[in-house]
């Protein structure tokens, strides 16, 4: 049976990834709606390859000359498109792949409505996990990951037992600045910073691949998508991210999933779950030619950021919520060249010392710290 | 519940390891039969830590000692009396830790019997995997591999379709003679062979390493228990011994069992599946102290005995019950000093050049062509 599937953020990195993948299977896979942002030419690309009943894009005026060019098609836009798409109930499978909490809101309507969620969007998990968790939850609808990370640990546990886990190990390849010294990040540019080791992805997440706060990040939502206390995550610095994480179990065996850094393996995985499809053509990982695979131990003082997250983590209740907006708010800043990239973890810092923590907040509550945090930090640059 | 276990091969590494499995559980298994070689002392002290209702020995008068001794428990002796303590049905299941083919027979009685399977003995496998595996399959028995590499690739297979593994690749440390060339090996002693760097272990199994019979033995082994072909199992060196083995699948992803060299682990797994228990006080695996793992091409021409096992894999019939018998009869012909090291491949393959292989050979095919394997091997060196 061909799944159907809307995507939100399509013309990002792992949204065009998550394009190649649903071309590779026309079979398996059938888009029926997509979200983009400012990039039409993009968009009008996608519209045009596939079949598509639903389309959002950022600006009103963009929907207006789409909607022109493609009249079967029902276009939206801004905030609200984004929630027309992921509402589809057309739609099997709702891949959100949009960068930060602005994803929050269409992921619950999806939930609402019964779709399966293949989350990308780390950002909606870290700023209200408890809210998606409990709505999936009632309405039965299964949330699986995309990040590699999560991807290999959800993969490592199949067929166990969740109460049998003892820890899980997260790897980290150290990001653009693994070998450089907290010192010596004082001057580092945007240009430098995008420069990643391993994995070729967006400006943003490249960015917190190198502050480690996406590392940070990806344990809170494996704390939220597990439900394991952070005493038993635990990051582990591996530089060729071959390894994309482990499970270890209280018998002590330990349960991998590795892999050639490609992001199309987890995608196709939360698309096919729980089959697995063939990667005709793939590179698959040979470990004799990669001869070597080095594990360090994570340096909190380094990565500042990490220690950010998971006290974030750990204070709970709203206290994700200015985190990830905090953290938004500052590595923008940063990618205009106005914060230095040492400054990112100081706004970040700063802004948790100044919020008072809300346990339990509700989505008006959530969305309120949000848009206050990214004042907030816009003000301490002023 | 308590699982009730018979014991083949109680006083063997594997076997005393079961035994400390059963004595950390003791509301979890109950050690309710079991067999013994030669040594009276260690089955004496056995037989006082646990209320076994049936064991055997080897010889006659020390079976007739020991019944004086433990006058309520039932003393069996030889081959026959491994079979009783296989057929005891008071066992839920049955670990097979002994050495050489002498396993297949109370192998086969155990299956008939409806008892569940725990397997160290390879060697069962490899001289008539085709004939345990069909009467388990007729007898719906389950079979439990032991080995830490088959635990590690029947872990990655949790939860996982068969139909969707692409792969087999089994770990080896390289055993007692990896940084030597074949040329250097001539002259290696006994000594020099059982000092392996990474398992203890008992002298057969560790010669099997140092020539790298021992892979594949577990190549064979691997093949029988989870019908992969051939061609899609492969060797891969890796001298730490930390990951235990990996699966590959269709998709590309890698799922990997790893831990701490400690057969303790895949034994107790045998016994607690489909569940895990907790090892209090053991070892846990320590990445970022161990630093690296060094991965390597296997070398098919350093170690010869391992072609030798892959060949008589895929020839199948009787050819890897030669294989084995030949390779017990040397390794023995060995530890007694009567040939060197390097003679053990060179007298596997003379008996496997010498032999007309005969197709889906029955069990007295098997037991014929064993014996027979061995007087040849007996007269090469006459």
């Amino acid at each position: 049976m061909t799944k159907r599937i809307s995507l939100l953020g399509a013309t990002g990195s792992i949204g065009i990834q998550t394009l190649d993948i649903i071309k590779e299977h026309p079979s398996k896979f059938q888009l029926v709606s997509f979200s983009a942002g400012k990039n039409i030419e993009k968009t009008r690309e996608i519209l045009k390859q596939f079949s598509v009943e639903v389309v959002s894009v950022s600006r009103e005026e963009d929907a207006r000359m789409l909607q022109t060019e493609f009249p079967k098609v029902h276009v939206f836009y801004g905030d609200e498109g984004l929630v027309q798409v992921a509402a589809n109930t057309n739609a099997d499978v709702l891949v959100n792949a949009v960068l930060g909490s602005i994803g929050l809101k269409p992921t619950l309507e999806a939930i609402n409505k019964g779709i399966t969620i293949a989350i990308a969007n780390k950002e909606t998990l870290v700023t209200a996990g408890h809210l998606v968790m409990q709505a999936a939850m009632d309405k039965n609808v299964p949330i699986l990951p995309v990040d590699s990370e999560h991807s290999a640990l959800f993969q490592a546990m199949n067929g166990e037992q969740r109460s049998e886990i003892s820890k899980l190990i997260i790897t980290a390849s150290g990001g653009s600045f693994r070998d450089q010294s907290r010192d010596e990040l004082k001057n580092v540019t945007v240009k430098d910073a995008l420069n990643h080791p391993n994995w070729s992805m967006g400006a943003k997440i490249t960015i917190d691949s190198a502050t480690m706060m996406n590392k940070g990040l990806e344990v809170i939502e494996a704390h939220v998508l597990f439900d394991i206390s952070y005493d038993d995550i635990e990051v582990l610095l591996h530089r060729e991210s071959i390894i994309h994480s482990m499970v270890e179990f209280k018998d002590t065996s330990i349960i991998a999933q590795l892999g050639t850094p490609d992001m199309r393996v987890p995608i196709q995985y939360a698309l096919s779950y729980p089959n697995r499809l063939e990667r005709a053509n793939a590179k698959r990982l040979n470990l004799a030619e990669i001869g070597k695979l080095h594990f360090e131990e994570m340096n909190y003082t380094r990565y500042h950021a990490l220690k950010l997250a998971i006290d974030a983590g750990r204070a709970g209740g709203s206290m994700t919520t200015v985190l990830n907006a905090a953290n938004e708010a500052a590595v923008d800043l940063f990618l205009q060249e106005k914060v230095s990239f040492l400054e990112i973890d100081e706004l970040i810092e700063r802004a948790m010392n100044e919020h008072v923590n809300i346990s339990s907040p509700d989505l008006e509550t959530i969305l309120q710290v949000d848009t206050q945090t990214r004042k907030t930090i816009q003000n301490m640059i002023k």
